[in-house]
């Protein structure tokens, strides 16, 4: 990783309108990244990336992540082949988040259930209780056979 | 608030399939939301909610999130009226995170800047540093005038 960021500002109205890409990491160090289909703007899933996965990410062009649960640096797509090239990043007004539109290769899916999204299921109430239904269960590959050796 | 949430299952395949809805609040008790517009999907905001944010939200329509910075409870657009009216809430495979597909009411702004999504500036690299540009400078409302009396 060569490419470092500075420290946010403290002046909140150069943090909002200022030339520098400042991501405000959080106390693990990480920021929120939510990633968007650049074809259609569908939502594919949301994810964290430390300062290297960021870094790694504007200087390779492939979108690649912090797994929280696994503790590591992952680059989308490196078992199931489902890799993200970005066309755009953005970022919010605080700097604490930022928006990947890319293209998916592979199945052309981003869960790791096989879906093309993770978003998959509604949410709703009935008789008093938080429900969810699956609104999408096309699975675009077999979880059990691509993710066999890990 | 009178809708709860049950804990998550320790089971994956429950938590990917089951019918209930059982976020997975973080330490802090708060889970991601990310909101688009359900008119043509553009990505206006990115917000955390707590239980009583999300269960106002289902139980309402109207989107309530909970700011970190203010440390409380907030019904978006109680200041500048650009209520959001809930279309239609998804969870992710693992159920730490939301999507909201939101109407604006108000003025058709989201960002506290006027500006209609809080994600107005792309992120690039220029002679080895990394910056933002203005992509959208567009103010629905002047943020001097909306948030006087806060």
């Amino acid at each position: 990783m060569t490419l470092t960021f500075a420290s946010p500002p403290q002046d909140k109205a150069e943090l909002e309108s200022g030339p520098a890409f400042t991501p405000r990491f959080d106390e693990k160090g990480l920021i929120t990244a939510v990633v968007t289909d650049a074809r259609d703007g569908e939502l594919l899933m949301v994810a964290h990336m430390n300062a290297e996965a960021l870094s790694l990410t504007l200087e390779t062009g492939f979108a690649h992540y912090y797994s929280r649960s696994r503790d590591r640096l992952w680059k989308k797509g490196e078992s199931s082949g489902n890799l993200q090239t970005v066309r755009e990043i953005r970022t919010d007004c605080d700097q604490d988040a930022v928006w990947l539109k890319v293209s998916v290769a592979g199945h052309d899916a981003t869960c790791h259930t096989g879906r093309r999204s993770c978003f998959y299921r509604t949410v709703g109430v009935a008789d008093g209780e938080a429900k969810v239904a699956i609104t999408d269960d096309h699975r675009h590959f077999d979880p059990a056979q691509i993710y066999a050796g890990n």
